[in-house]
């Protein structure tokens, strides 16, 4: 095989590019992943690594089957990363509560009680003492929570670090600073890509690009509606732990961290191609977590970022074949979900692209009625939007007055 | 002259001790300055490097008589270090609006404006169409502002630097990470400092450390009160310049950097001896800069950090001679005054070592009446507290069960 | 107008780009200028910012001609930048040292001095006495100095900032993190570019993207053979100043900052898309720098970092009208000279698009021969590469499988 | 109990200072610990985590038996730290390669070899192909190496924060920024600590504040002579893990951390007092590293720091009970073994403050003949320099004007 041809190549060295790498390396496939900067350092080190697959989600459709699924690989994947890397991701199964500040609240979160223990979840509401009784430091105007106890958290700039390690360890090639330029395609198959250095070929393309995979796509005239939502964040350090549990309440979450810090988020910013952290944004999510929990007053400031969420037009990701060309697949769109569903959607790429499950592997068989739930053909997807918690704007379209590029021959 | 001894002994590397060092290598004194950690990190580096000489001061009494006339000596000051360090200090003399926000502020104002026209310094109270003119992003609830235009500020952590440099180039010995672990004494004279790597002999040491003066001051049984009000700050970034003045408030001070950066300052927290900046102080601190300003919501947030400020019984610095062991001088106290304050206080301790003063300075004519006034001689000053705004509480000593520390010969 | 139509569009946010920007709001003009990341970061940063318009041309061509004035421009420029950003760029215009360590070196630099001084620069060879009496750090195995007065060095990252701050203050539009996937041309003409959020149109378009403009460029067929071409390089502080001016040698330079700060370059590592600091890079350039000066032995470290300059294949950069599309001009390719070149650049620029010099400027009378040296209209060029002193290896093109990108309409 | 009383005091806060109070708060002891700065930000941050309790000791005395013991109770702290503070110390327990280089230090290796396994330890000799097959990054220089299975290594700076947070989560109250200005003491005893809030009254002192124990216990007239040597440092990053064991030979070793991530260490700066990392000391180790493993130049840069250990006139810590004042505690000068001597010494000096071993902790039973071993009472010290390796220069007392500190009551 030359240096000009792969196998398979990734495109993009997220948390979702490198899940991929990493699940078919494990199984043996040589691969190529290309990332234009550096790795794992746009929306995956933003993310708070909170595992919500009950607390995130409102109904118990698709994207819950599969976020419950992919909460389960968790714990073997954390002991496989950490056996090839040394990486410890931090995977913390302490569970979640959902807090109500107000009867609507509690209203809206009794009815995901009884959704969710239909589902066959795990699922408590707790009086405002009970729920203090096991979390100290909520604040006194806590109306109850929903007591989520199998999810959890990771950390997850650590989780994206731990896959692109370990595929390289089992032989992927994983090459930062490589930008792609465009997709290559004859006769209606993917052929392979075009990067700075020159092109590289290959029968399987996937497009793990986060919000800049629309754009990738659309230059060959793949259309998948895509948008970054900013989100802003901050931490603090107290000198203890003063949270077992993640918190999670409208507009705000707190996630425990090892060794007393504590991860705040997030802010909800449709359409911000910066990662600017603005001064109302960061007042704005301070007020909403001492509302949430007081003792964080006295915490000391550690530092603030933020980070683009990959949104879609149906706030659903894009995860499968692409129908009109062959050998293309996406994997894109994961919005707040990237972190959770990275396992899965490694897994089930990996899946498709070699025929078949993978020996040895957990099975895949709970969402075998939801697996073209994602796909990017968009004709049969019904438009709704997801995570309606962080109540961002209804996608609209920019104008598309669309780009004409010509190549010379 | 042996590698133990050196004719004149600084301890303490802030801006306060470069400075004095600097005055007296200017006139060609050989001098040694010792400091603990590294220098002008403690309070030197967390100020926001206002020259408020009039912003800060509520009477005319000897305090603003040095802070007028050390306000004066900076343009020549920051040509001559720039010359022999290539260190550009930041010197920017467009004036400072005291903003009022309500009619108890306006009438302080304006008392302060017939002030410090009686002492013969520009002040003009704005409407606040007038203030809003100078400065369109002033906050529509502000109420009038009194116009200082000669008030300054400079980069305060380049200042320390630029003065150490300094100092080293006109042949000043300036070593950081020597702490001293005491002063020695000899039939009521002062003969050296005790280093970890041994004594240190000179005839004059000058007490330059900021709060930590107190304890060393103490360990001879020369008791100043002294403690610590920490003081947190942040900053942000703006893409064009949206202030040209500083502005000053109750509680809250904003002040225009190069390329569009503004620092905000400053909580006032007494007797604190870390360096926490807590959520809560944050919180508070961007509420009334959004008060004072309201496009800083939009700014993109930079940093956050704190300084422990050293403050004194009274409110008034101990600058002068300790009279009961010849040889001793201190210079300490400066509280919020210590940027301002630096050039006087090095100019005059420096004619107070060398017995007159130098050939081409500038005079000190115009303090001669209240050359005495920070004397560490306590039993003449009569305690007050200035910086009233600030608010803190009144200085309460703690127990005092002392430690005497003596020499042993 | 609309916000869809902007007068000029520049695509670039490095030191070339902004500096075009300024210097067309300087003139009126309105301008949106386009940056895919932040501002300024890039190449722009990571340049030791030595104004070497001789101690870096081996010719008195055209490079050298549009050298020699740009660097005359920075004293009226850096007093413009403070005045409307408050920036000091930091222009240090104490010469420069060209230093022999060998007989050959001594030769070539004698050569050199008689080449620059039948062009009528300033420069004279130095023994190595004479040298070392300028700067007495010199290391003994200096064999004499080529001195050049009037070569200088500016605070490169300080430099793109204020450009960027000031064409903001005169007007211009400036918009990081607004990454500009295409160019959009009909009937032989640009009509603006393609962005995330939509097309933005315009009459003029410059494309002054550092390396990435020749992918820009390609993707309309413009070839533009271009690379990046790495340099580490690393910092030292030292307690007072131990050069005042800038060294440079045969795969070594320092350049001496403000307050002790010493700047050490450059590695040479082309055809590197990554920005990697490598251990034997940093191992290799310690040695030279070691080599040139051996009190930075003992020099504090400060830190290391690269930067990619964008490379042409004859090592001239692309500044001009590209002659296949009306409308369309380049800026880019300007390898090692990007900060010495920035105003020259700027002003030609905003001389070709606005039609004639602007009023009140310095005119560009002295590169009247040499205006069209640098011509995007590459048929008439004659492949050389300059800056031998850094021994790269010549241009190699990339196999040429050009990238198909087809587009939906 | 009123808060001016504790029943015992640590005094700092490094990995020494917070093991003690961890092991006396796991027994329910209230214990306070007083930290002039951060907590665990000095010699305790800088260390690379070695856990070479075979691979540093020269001989099988005290410093060997209380190493080996120490050495095997961190897999289970290991445990319980992260149970009580979520933090992962990082123990890695894959062995320790000593690399010889040469014939001599193959001959002193082999005599190792028989020594430790005299004294029942695994090691074994290792032919060069023998190595290389274990750790194929190795240089083709290596002569062989003695394997140590046994000796491990943590993440240093993650102990001491563990250490701390485990600490406060079981009661004990720790302070940082609270510098301890004096020893209070009465009749022989101690009775206290001086601070600048007020003294603090305690029958139980323990003086763990590394390098700076001397001057403290000096200043009542216990002389126990240190002073720091400087150790400088560096890490790189490489794509995939390059090595599972640590590689140690004269004057470098390299640990391989986490994620890919080398940390090489280090020089050996003894009465230096400060923290710069010099040029040449980084240049040096760089060089000595990349004999070691050649493969580390094309490693990537990440950061360089230093750290002051603390080093007594014998090359053997302090630790245990001031015999002429009672209840006073010493547990410092451990020199480069702070790391590893942290859980022993920690669960020694609670069994002597406690009397007696706490009930299900593992057993000091081994040492039980070397319990007395490092008395800070010298007399029968056989003065002594260990860890040879680093070759640093005689212990020589500075002059010794020494200041008494006495308490006034």
């Amino acid at each position: 095989m030359s240096a000009t041809r792969s196998p398979v190549i990734i495109v993009g060295g997220g948390v979702i590019g490198t899940s991929i790498a990493y699940y078919l390396a494990k199984r043996g496939q040589t691969v190529t992943l290309l990332e234009r900067g550096q790795l794992g350092i746009e929306a995956s080190a933003a993310a708070a690594g909170m595992l919500g697959a009950q607390s995130e989600m409102e109904d118990t459709g698709a994207l819950f089957q599969w976020a419950r699924l992919s909460r389960s690989m968790f714990p073997e994947l954390s002991g496989e990363l950490r056996e090839l890397t040394g990486i410890d991701i931090g995977l913390v199964r302490e569970g979640l509560l959902n807090v109500a500040l107000s009867d609507v609240q509690e209203a809206e979160l009794r009815a995901r009680e009884k959704l969710q223990r239909a589902a066959g979840e795990q699922a408590q509401w707790l009086s405002a003492a009970e729920a203090t009784a096991l979390e100290p430091a909520l604040s006194a105007a806590t109306r109850g929570a929903l007591y989520l106890p199998s999810d959890g958290q990771v950390d997850a700039p650590l989780l994206a670090a731990a896959f692109a390690q370990a595929a390289q360890v089992l032989g992927a090639k994983v090459q930062p600073f490589a930008g792609v330029q465009g997709l290559l395609t004859a006769q209606e198959r993917v052929i392979g890509v075009q990067t700075a250095a020159g092109p590289l070929y290959s029968d399987h393309v996937v497009v793990a690009a986060g919000t800049w995979s629309g754009q990738l796509l659309g230059s060959i005239g793949i259309e998948l509606p895509m948008y970054p939502v900013k989100g802003e964040c901050f931490s603090v350090r107290t000198p203890k732990p003063l949270l077992k549990k993640t918190l999670f309440s409208p507009g705000c979450y707190i996630v425990p961290k090892a060794g007393g810090r504590l991860v705040v988020g997030a802010t909800v910013v449709p359409h911000s191609y910066d990662r600017k952290v603005s001064l109302s944004g960061l007042a704005e999510l301070m007020e909403r977590a001492r509302g949430l929990m007081h003792a964080l007053g006295d915490a000391e400031w550690e530092k603030a970022w933020s980070g683009l969420r990959p949104q879609t037009a149906d706030g659903l990701p894009y995860i499968g074949k692409v129908p009109t060309v062959a050998g293309l697949y996406t994997a894109c769109g994961h919005y707040r979900n990237g972190i959770l569903l990275s396992p899965i959607t490694g897994k089930v790429m990996a899946d498709w692209i070699l025929g078949g499950e993978g020996a040895g592997e957990q099975g895949t068989a709970s969402i075998a009625p939801w697996l073209d739930a994602f796909s990017p053909d968009l004709s049969p997807r019904t438009v709704r939007v997801s995570n309606s918690y962080e109540g961002q704007e209804p996608f609209s379209a920019p104008g598309k007055e669309l780009i004409s590029i010509e190549t010379a021959h």
